[in-house]
């Protein structure tokens, strides 16, 4: 059954071509006295999953040579006192890019933490107003949700063409599923949006011929609801037992569990026309596309053209 | 086959009993030395279709007691002029909605002077700010684009529920389709939309539980298309020759052309749960939303809870 040979996109490599593409462009009209890139992270609290995600944009940074700085707080730090941190980055011409590190504690609004990052500031597109001109006609966002990008930069690198095609969304969320349906939109494509409350799903994906997945259920989109040359991209990063551990119980605790997406790919590469592997297809994507995202605002601040 | 008994939607019943809801509401908390609400609606040109959507406007206006007034403008008027205008409402205490009747001519921006208009006198709702509040999920917009938010107060209206039901729309413009599109998706409806490079659109209406159609397209949703108990919201308008003129030449001028939707109501009548006739469907209740929505501006200025 396996019809496409090298069928599974490389996200890794794709991410380090990009990011390569950026030390290079950024290097072209840098002279040896001139500032660097520089975002600031806030993080409140200390989920574990923040710590990861934070940690692989640091690295990133470093990779190209820009400045990434990491402010972290406890959990039931006060709310003014974050603003207060969050006015001053505004006001800090250094400071080119401004990350509140989602999700934050239940005891803080993600909407007025967001909604205090500077609009030429917010490199993660997430304010109302950039999120209004990705949705209207015509209008051109400063900047578009890493993760949406990444799926759409996929598809045009892969040569994916989207315009006329059928394709399905799972989730809607304002981080992925609905920048991605906005983008989707804007490039012409036919979109049905699915989430937790679709009562048919199957019927759906099996007319798609491109499936994006953001819905966080691991392993969820089977092969025989697909049809043959469907492409995927999965956004999904779950942790389930290792499946393994049964028969080996001398694992070490780290191999306790394992990072799957939403698409049972293992079946389903066998008739995807391409497919995102996880881990090593959305998620280096994601970061390549921030710190794009970064060198924009840079750029857009030092009047570079 | 005619399953259901009076399933044609009188929007023209349903704009006047809200209509009549707004004048007692502003009645009720009305004195007699208070202010009433004021709506500008700045044209530029003289399309005829304009000429008779602001007409309905002002007539709406004068049946409640609101204010409307109409400033018009020649097609080759400078544009700073309508920008100086636009400035001086948003100052103004006693406007409570400024409109700039679209389409403008082409020498004008539409995006320039709909961001011009002052966040809180926008009663059509199409600056970025409050489509990305209406996009974003847990965000609530301060106006909704009133012909959306028509098609959403008939389903309510009429008891027919969006969640977890399957909706197509046809047509994804800033005004009607992209509003429309989300706040399906903030009331957990699963949607689909189709537009001019949709390549199968049949194959999705056939699954449609409610279509919403606003495409200008005359007569193109066919009763073959849908499935049985299918709701159908007709936002088209659309001008053809009248079909009886050639048995009857004898027809005075103004019949000549007749009024018709995206729908071929003549037919889907007879399969649909419900169905919004044009005219006298979708029109009249985008009018009573402007209202609504001049008034929620009225209120919000005056600290009118």
């Amino acid at each position: 059954m396996h019809e496409y040979e090298s069928n599974i996109i490389n996200g890794t490599k794709m991410a380090n071509d990009i990011i390569a593409e950026i030390k290079q462009e950024h290097d072209n009209y840098m002279g040896t006295n001139k500032s660097v890139p520089h975002v600031a992270i806030i993080q409140i609290g200390d989920r574990e999953d923040s710590n990861i995600y934070i940690k692989k944009k640091q690295a990133a940074c470093e990779k190209v040579g820009f400045v990434c700085l990491h402010y972290k707080y406890d959990s039931d730090i006060l709310a003014d006192i974050v603003y207060r941190l969050l006015y001053s980055l505004n006001g800090d011409d250094k400071i080119n890019g401004i990350i509140v590190q989602l999700p934050v504690p239940e005891n803080f609004s993600e909407e007025d933490l967001l909604g205090k990052i500077s609009y030429v500031k917010d490199i993660e597109g997430l304010n109302a107003y950039n999120m209004g001109n990705l949705a209207l006609d015509k209008r051109v966002p400063l900047y578009v949700p890493c993760t949406a990008l990444a799926c759409m930069e996929i598809l045009k690198r892969e040569n994916v063409l989207v315009k006329g095609k059928h394709v399905v969304v799972v989730g809607k969320s304002n981080l992925v599923g609905l920048p991605l349906l906005l983008l989707l939109l804007k490039e012409m494509a036919t979109v049905t949006t699915c989430h937790i409350e679709t009562t048919d799903i199957i019927s759906h994906l099996q007319m798609a011929d491109i499936v994006i997945s953001a819905c966080g259920k691991p392993l969820f989109i089977k092969k025989s609801w697909l049809k043959n040359g469907v492409t995927v991209l999965d956004v999904g990063i779950n942790t389930i037992p290792n499946p393994d551990l049964k028969s080996n119980s001398t694992l070490t605790s780290k191999k306790k569990y394992k990072l799957v997406g939403d698409v049972d790919t293992e079946h389903v590469k066998t008739i995807a026309h391409k497919i995102t592997p996880v881990p090593g297809g959305i998620g280096p994507m994601t970061v390549a596309m921030l710190l794009s995202n970064l060198l924009k605002s840079y750029k857009f601040q030092n009047g570079i053209v």
